[in-house]
């Protein structure tokens, strides 16, 4: 069985994705594109022998549709997230879920009231092969109970565009819901701290910047996100436990012995990092959509949590480096056997 | 367009193969199956569903097959592709291509008269993502004309079955093949060394083994086949050239620190080890059919290659170590801008 | 000329200093050893050929001490320095310079009066070929004007005695002295944050911790304590700058790759980390007494300095982490050009 | 006690040895000193206050001369080593013992004739940090039974007075060695292979060149000897056995990531690569001097031995790569329990 996706948004990570269920992943035909911009959709389309619909309300309940992909524009989310639930179809929401708290809530609580897990936010490092690495051995005991997780997040250059805000919206994002999932643990608290700023940056710009987040479990994370470092797109994760330390693997690189150095090359783009973990993301989604299963990736839960918890570090940074408690509701006991695998299992 | 492949032989990497081509390649499907144990053939068939054909000869020239794959019994090889150049059909023969080198010179020859590479040889090391740095960082010139390399291939341990002949035919085979392409350079001369043999192995194996090989350039390469070392599968292989030197990675792994040590660990299944690298492969082959080129992977002359250096590295072994001159055709200029490629180009 | 030494406390680290001045360190020799514990003086006197004396006062003037070395108890510290600066002579005075920010003050205040530099605190690290080599990049503007400094001290275990004060007193005492000097930069409040407890420790004690540091440049430092990490003896220092970053190596150890492992040993005991450090730090104390100069080590006002740091990092231990500034006397100009060197020069 | 040494040769390795005996090793005073250019003499001695004597038979015989380094050209060491022992004073001997092997001969036979070992050859890489940890795993069984090493030896550059020859004499001597006492094994074949050259020597240069070795045991050696490798001094030693292997370590240096590249840096200099190995051979050498103990460095047996294996490596290479049996005598009784310490003991 073929599963027929439909795309809303063929913007670049639209067309990325595109490609991807196309010429990477087996199992998938994307049938259906929509996007604001008609003749993008068109392109996009054209290119795989999709049709073209007016918007997502239509290419959401057209009957060629399985399973839909939102790779659209943030506040536009929610919406078309709610209408795939209606429809009760499953559907891929790239981050954010939404871009409120309360929306997010919506959501989940549309989806518990379908009573079956439809959507999966595109949170790609639970899929990335060294994150999985350190989660089997965090889950095997190995090095005991997680005290402390030192993170980086660099990139060589961000453009003008990007505001401080986004260092913890569209950056820390990813190190939150990884570490959430890694830790099975649920993060409590938030603070930003501003290190001398580089002078390589636009100077709206807060950078680099530190978080410190807590767990309920007492586990201290931080996280450098430095989004101007010049020197190339660098993700680093440590986890010390009670009896040892697991590392995150650098990509496997060659090393080169040459003028009196021996180096590997740094990446200097992020797809590149996790591309891998991109195709297995989205093999896993198709695959269980194609065996009727519920999906097994970040939930619309793990979406609401990655926002109550980039709010409670937005409000650190903008109140001079407070500590913010996060504001996040109750679990429900719908997502407890539902939310935190998508991994090693 | 789909590409439809008929698999000759349902062994367990025919069966990889299918699995691959269905679950992971996009744009192939495999629509016929034989094997000379039929029910293996069936089962093999019907989990993907193709249909059972009673042989090679019949499923080469089957209208619901256009690409042959052949993972029959090494013996049987050359038959079946001789066959498929005669249908005029893409064919990928796992190695070897043929177990003498007066059948890969009949295939040559077919393949020449046919006038279009219809041939491409199993050998996945050239889809490897270290090897294919490797491979950018020489022909960049980055470290000067190489000069030397050294190799190692190990495995933890091999079977019974696995004779002193399998070290060169088996084993080594790949680092030929590889190091052919990468230097862009021919094998001239080999020499098997017999160091001190281990006490884990069977009686009757030569283990470890160093063989020794020159290429008309001048280029020493020195490689250890250790098939019974125990701690892993590991593969190894440094090129020094005038200005400096490259070095394959590790495959990246997460470091831990616990009990006083730090370490990775190290993989046991060299199937582990070149999994992507025959993704890629098949990936790339299907593509090119798909795209009605000719293929880029090793070629019938690759194979025939490969075979004739084995059968020097066997002969010199079996000669107490005599340095032992390849006994290799000059190459038809048919293959000379078809040979080396598969790789960065 | 060699240098006469005379030695205030024979306890462990003052017999590992005597053993050094004697067999390692060469233009010394231990003239003169006193100790609370007469038969303790005794024993280490007799080994070296030194003459035992009755307490510091004594040994200070004595005339066949050149120089004086406290290695007693932390409290007698003050002192005993005090004394050699009114008898004019350099003395190395092991950590701490003394007990109470106001005490280190006299003895600044008595050095100035002095007119030359006569102390040097036991800060070894500045002496390690890895910290040097830190600093020397960082000299030479090679990853631009530092932002980050990541840091770690983990221990395997530490006995009961040991308190949760002295994880900045003993034990973080040792980041805090190397990081002023690496970054020329001074550090102006302290905060320490209690992540969840290791179940491996005496239950008195908060292990491990967090201490956050910023500099008077806005450098923000975070430095993970952790005493019962149990693997082994492990430092780690990361610098992040403008253009790159530069780490400490671990030390050079074999790669033994067995059982499925690749990996090195990591060091259990701190002594063997510093050791090269300590003989060469005494081997520069010793050679700048003999060639008649001020010694360009840890000042005393070094000695102030981490005393008043790590007084601010108790009190945020002990006031639920809040963040204390330090309180900090202006430099003295006396200071200015003899303080920060010791080092790459 | 202190050894008073006498310096025969004050080249530029005399005077790294007299500044090392002064400055660096405790228990030492260089009293005198000799060289054929009398003002190179006179020079070397007034900076260490010794004195300066006539030739090497005036100064071994000298009352004032404990203990007699031999530093002069390599055809002068066999006269001064004989008349050391003919005044059964300890003499060590910077390498080449003899330049020939009847002259090692000799020297040999005069020791066993004193009845107790009195010469030490300055062969510095047994008392490498790196190299006794390799001793130490092999020693312990870590990895069973070694069956391969492999090694390489490259230099930057060499002068235009290095010959092809010395590729064995001045350069694979060391590890010739110190690989005898790794593997506590002796060599028994050498067979040169002339890789292609590199364009960055001088044309009479052979280089790189390719040393096998085979011992006693079985265990083969490759060894790559590169002196003109452009990028960096760089030794590499790995060590395969039975059940892992075991790789000497890159000296310890920071990491830096700058540019899209992440390393450190290598070498340029031997004397860095090796300072503290000397530092400590030094000491052990004088130590055991000062206690009364025979040397337990590499003995005049294995100065005998380095000698007739690089005569073997020399004469395979001017004899088209032949495989070269080393002919040693018998090793005699007396050197069994005395040769090969120097390590780990």
């Amino acid at each position: 069985m073929t599963v027929r996706v439909g795309v809303i948004g063929a913007g670049w990570i639209g067309l990325e994705h595109i490609r991807r269920l196309t010429d990477t992943v087996t199992g998938a035909k994307v049938t259906a594109v929509t996007d604001i911009d008609a003749a993008r959709a068109e392109e996009a389309a054209a290119r795989v022998g999709a049709r073209v619909l007016a918007d997502g309300a239509e290419l959401i309940v057209a009957e060629d549709v399985d399973a839909v992909l939102v790779t659209s524009w943030g506040p536009t989310h929610a919406e078309h997230v709610l209408n795939a639930i209606a429809a009760g179809k499953p559907v891929f929401c790239e981050k954010p879920l939404a871009t409120t708290a309360e929306d997010c809530l919506r959501i989940v609580e549309a989806e518990r009231a379908h009573g079956r897990r439809l959507v999966q936010v595109g949170f790609m490092r639970r899929y990335d092969a060294g994150y999985r690495q350190l989660k089997e051995v965090l889950a095997s005991g190995g090095i005991g109970a997680p005290l402390i997780v030192h993170c980086a997040h660099r990139n060589p250059t961000v453009p003008k565009a990007y505001t401080s805000r986004m260092a913890a919206q569209d950056t820390a994002v990813h190190e939150i819901d990884v570490l959430r999932w890694l830790l099975d643990d649920e993060i409590v608290s938030a603070q930003v701290l501003r290190p001398r700023a580089t002078t390589n940056r636009f100077p709206h710009l807060t950078d680099p910047q530190i978080m410190l987040f807590e767990t309920a479990n007492g586990v201290r994370i931080d996280l450098e996100v430095f989004v101007n470092c010049q020197y190339g797109y660098d993700i680093q994760c440590e986890t010390v436990g009670e009896r040892g330390l697991v590392r995150l693997p650098d990509p496997a690189a060659v090393t080169l012995r040459t003028e009196g150095v021996s180096g590997s090359a740094v990446l200097r783009d992020w797809k590149d990092r996790f591309a891998d973990a991109f195709d297995t993301e989205f093999r896993e989604w198709i695959a269980g959509i194609a065996a009727g299963e519920e999906p097994t990736g970040p939930s619309a839960w793990d979406g609401y949590a990655a926002t109550v918890i980039t709010d409670a570090a937005v409000q650190s940074l903008e109140s001079d480096s407070e500590v913010v408690t996060v504001d996040m509701k109750p679990r429900p006991a719908f997502y407890a056997g539902r939310a935190s695998t998508g991994g090693v299992a």
